[in-house]
């Protein structure tokens, strides 16, 4: 079966910003685009629905970490994988666990077969491989992959940096191997991205890049980025990577980020995001909106009836007034978590595809030197 | 403008279930009818759209006691009432808060003139007359107001029964005269339901039932049973103010109850219900059937990836599997609270829909008496 494929449509003049098309067996993407977080087979609080109609979401992220933990593979494989599962007909993205293991796990020992850890849940303990790795994604039936790594801290050492990052890319040789051994497990075309690392080091990143490069992978990621370090470094080596990673295609920054990032990383040649920002902090009462950032909580919102976003193509922002939401969240009414979440996810899907549409319009750059201060501002 | 209307378009020839009409301005009901507790102003984690689209209410109920406490009254009247606040366009039924300042606030103490209480979120102290809670139930916009009442414990002796119903016959009078004097607020006409008490004593609900109806209101409910009493009880009692109610007027009862109650109620000659058991219940990990009651926690669901209920006609109980469902409520996912909740609302709405439908046919005991058993059925 045909791979992924990337069609670039348009790089925009002024900044290296690209509008794209990512073909999948479950159909198009439209790049750049934010991949929803789906951690355990539900985007929390957003029924898939709601991630179709009112979202508009494109493809979502499956978290392998916990969908291992719960509900097991077992479960999963006998569902026919995740898609089936969950009922959603469109792309799905699965990271490598790697993450998750280094910051939820505990007892957490790596060794160069791979990690062993205990679950945060009930402290049993595993082993994670490269192998074992590819064969869970496998059976989620991701349509797009991620290669097992080890995502140091952001105040690694250069020692620490670049042993990781060796071992990481030795991890790389593995699931490819692994990958390539095995066949897509429920009919439609899986992909193994393989993944930046290198701290905040250059030479590292460089090396990193050239040697993902190789791979001659359907796509490529960062990853290591958002993990503590100030934000121009963060620029600044996604910067770095984007000039280091194949033109021709997608470019994956990992769990980046605000708003504003999102549109500062676009501009430096990213094509997908994913972020548990906007469920997250909807879940704790902020609203993302076309004219800025919202404490919901706050009293100013009691008597302000207006529609929670009236800049949004989206039924629910223009449904829900302020004031109702605010109630909601003070007396702990469930659906309030449920408007919170479609609002940030609608906004951020918004915002991705008015990127889209200025790059393909060519104004891309002073659109995003416009937006970056009111997404800032705090209503 | 016109006061509610109730059309009786069938009485069933072997029991004296009925079908018919009630017309508000906020649209007609088809009655028998079940009205979802919308307790705050949302009903338990079903957004607005899926009360329309999946569970097809046609009506909402609104406890006055918790929209007085939160979000207060002066948030309810700068909105306009309950309807523009929560964007709701359909009826809504409030009640008077006399059930729940006898079961939640504390401090309770009874007079002549009201009751003193203390919230049960802050302990600050109120006091609710019946003129009060009909200017509440005004400033909420009830298409259906319920007089203010007192509720006495099942057990109560006949001398505390009898005493309390005659307040409450007192209270009657002191609500009609304020709903009377007092215009409707938002535009549309609001109505005052009495409600008959007397706890267990037939001659006690007797003489209720004969003073209730002397109000001529545009309908009728019967209180202050599913508090305790045995099932039969409850049944020989509803059945009692059932035939001593108005024919031409719709009865509700209040606060029952499960799925085979609200069968059994509607073969005496019920026509409205409300009760928090399909969402209580629901996000308890009980969900109600076409088929009978599962416990989803259980792990006997794990792998069973069959639609939660292909027996009603709702996109949501087809698109969501068991196995699915139980693994959203073992990880605590906020999702399986929303497809229990509209699952069981769905299947209230579609047991009410049937009964009128089997009443019209004119097949509706025998219907009733086969569909008991399976609804009782533990699958």
């Amino acid at each position: 079966m045909p791979a992924l494929s990337f069609s670039l449509e348009k790089t925009d003049n002024l900044s290296v910003a690209r509008a794209g098309t990512i073909t999948t067996d479950h159909g198009q993407i439209q790049t750049p685009i934010f991949m929803p977080v789906g951690t355990i087979g539900s985007v929390k609080a957003v029924p898939q629905q709601l991630l179709k109609e009112q979202v508009k979401a494109q493809i979502i992220l499956g978290n392998t970490y916990h969908l291992y933990l719960r509900p097991g593979m077992e479960t999963i494989e006998a569902a026919g994988g995740l898609h089936r599962f969950m009922n959603w007909d469109k792309p799905i993205l699965t990271d490598s666990g790697g993450f998750q293991v280094f910051s939820l796990a505990a007892a957490r020992k790596i060794k160069e077969e791979g990690v062993t850890f205990q679950s945060h849940i009930d402290g049993s303990k595993h082993l994670f491989t490269p192998e074992k790795v590819m064969d869970i994604e496998r059976t989620i039936g991701a349509d797009i992959m991620m290669a097992f790594d080890e995502c140091p801290p952001a105040n690694s050492i250069y020692k620490y940096a670049l042993d990781s990052m060796n071992l990481t890319h030795r991890w790389l040789d593995r699931c490819f191997k692994h990958f390539n051994n095995t066949p897509d497990k429920w009919g439609h075309t899986q992909n193994l991205f393989p993944i930046v690392q290198g701290a905040v080091y250059h030479d590292l990143r460089k090396a990193s890049c050239d040697y993902i490069s190789s791979k001659n992978a359907t796509g490529n990621a960062i990853g290591g980025l958002s993990v503590g370090e100030p934000e121009p470094v963060m620029y600044e080596i996604c910067q770095l990577c984007c000039e280091n990673l194949p033109q021709n295609k997608p470019r994956y920054l990992m769990g980046v980020g605000t708003p504003w990032n999102i549109l500062e990383c676009i501009a430096l040649g990213v094509d997908m995001f994913d972020c548990v920002m906007p469920t997250r902090n909807g879940r704790n009462a902020m609203l993302f909106t076309t004219k800025g950032v919202i404490n919901i909580d706050n009293k100013k919102w009691e008597k302000d009836f207006s529609p929670i976003d009236e800049g949004l193509d989206c039924e629910w922002s223009h449904y829900y007034n302020k004031a109702y939401v605010r109630h909601l969240f003070k007396s702990s009414e469930l659906l309030g978590l449920t408007i919170a979440s479609v609002q940030n996810l609608a906004f951020y899907l918004w915002l991705v595809t008015e990127a889209r549409r200025h790059i393909l319009l060519g104004d891309f750059l002073s659109w995003k030197n416009e937006m970056v201060p009111v997404l800032k501002t705090r209503l």
